[in-house]
């Protein structure tokens, strides 16, 4: 491959120019990071079986109609996807309480919410991506009422199906973090789902033990990061039963 | 007037049974806390005067047809107002940047907003008065989604009705802070505004200067709290241009 222009470097993935226009790739890291970068770390693997696991979740929304950015995959850590304008808002659905939401509200973790709640951060590493309502995103002009109906309903097909998903494979959905962008193609707008659906962005728990199979792991040192999520590409039929392969991804960032 | 028997004491203010059944008494202290209670000190004739003052805006808003809980004031420092099911979400207008919004979106202070902005904090103590969104009230069922929309058009028309009067008295109506609570008569339920308008819980800045006439002044240790309060009185044409007269309220808490 010809050496490609690097668009942006972000704390988990690096998106390169794609070989047409209006086309990105999305190349998935190693690199772990939490509390705002504040932990750093690499988990070996990590970015090979995120790029299997959000390349097989989004083909599968989009085969319910949920438009998103995944064109396909290129190899080990590499994806094509379709350059969106990024809504800077991070799209938080939770079913059940569990990090930020406890110590916010007082609510103990793993109590389930009334009803699927939606919350919204402003995406900002320099603010902490602080939590924002809808008056915020329309008044700061982030998003126009339209759009964030548009996101809120998308957002909650999400949430209906891939709590489906996981259910079947034994694992409860607690939540999870969406980012969508504008598409632009033939003088036409639409919102379609960005960036990556992960173990590094959904809390997944085991539904007989409650084990964490999720970036949690990684964020309270519990260990076995690395295993929670290949038990995951695992259960979603992606890796074989018998072992992963080679989780390297060799495929040097160019 | 017979002993009373208490009802609650706030930070603010205390409530009192009232004379009919579905009244209360309320009355005004002198205390001052900021930071949810981290800073505490009285302010002598401050509880005199937010009497007044509240008195005030709430007959001038229900002349517009904002319903609220104000009756008649009773003496100096108390008040008769309907009991009302308070909802326990601080709903906060905002037409410049000042306090909170300031840090957590990066804004710097004195910033005009490009709409008025509506915020809601949940009314715990304990939680310390976190933002929550429209998705927390309606989810955990602190109001519903007709009150909401109820709470938000009336919060609305009193913003616009406040930085009206408030402009006319070359004062710029920064911000502020109402509760509402549902008023039960003959079978009917209203959500009626409840609590105070005050200098206690809006930030006023003369236009000319932009010197502060409100708790800021408190907050800050900028000096003069009672000067500043008793200058939004005497702006308003609540206590005439020579002295604001006895401002002890000698009334014992009975
Ligand atoms: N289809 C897309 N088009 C353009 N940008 C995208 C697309 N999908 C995701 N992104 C952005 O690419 C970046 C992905 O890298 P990541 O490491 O997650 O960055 P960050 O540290 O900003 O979260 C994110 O900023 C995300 O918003
Ligand atoms: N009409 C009303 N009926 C019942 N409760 C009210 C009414 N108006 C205000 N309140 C409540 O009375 C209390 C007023 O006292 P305050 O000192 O402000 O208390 P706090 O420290 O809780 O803010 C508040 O808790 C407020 O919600
Ligand atoms: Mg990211
Ligand atoms: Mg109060």
């Amino acid at each position: 491959m010809t050496r490609r222009r690097r668009v942006y470097e972000g704390k988990a993935k690096v998106l390169f120019e794609g070989p047409e226009p209006g086309t990105l790739v999305q190349y998935f890291k190693d690199d772990a990071t939490a509390f705002n970068g504040e932990k750093k770390s690499t988990v070996t693997g990590k970015g090979v079986l995120n790029n299997r696991i959000s390349e097989h979740l989004m083909m599968k929304l989009a085969e319910i109609g949920i438009q998103n950015h995944f064109i396909r995959r290129l190899n080990m850590r590499e994806q094509l996807i379709k350059e969106v304008e990024i809504i800077p808002v991070e799209v938080i659905v939770r079913n059940i309480a569990a990090g930020s939401i406890c110590k916010r509200l007082g609510i103990s973790e793993g109590t389930p919410l009334p009803r699927p709640i939606i919350e919204y951060c402003f995406k900002s590493d320099e603010l902490n991506d602080p939590l924002v309502s809808e008056e915020h995103i329309t008044a700061f002009g982030w998003a126009n009422p339209l759009e964030l109906d548009d996101i809120m309903s998308q957002s909650l097909r999400v949430n209906d199906f891939l709590l489906g998903l996981f259910t079947g494979i034994g694992i409860r959905l607690v939540d999870f973090k969406l980012e969508f962008g504008r598409y632009y193609e033939a003088d036409e707008m639409q919102i379609i789902l960005a960036d990556e659906i992960s173990p590094d962005n959904c809390r997944l728990w085991d539904i007989a033990t409650n084990k964490k199979l999720d970036k949690d792991r990684f964020r309270r040192d519990l260990g076995g990061v690395e295993d929670a999520y290949q038990e995951v590409a695992r259960r979603l039929g992606i890796i074989p039963e018998g072992g992963p392969g080679d989780l390297q991804g060799t495929t040097a960032i160019q």
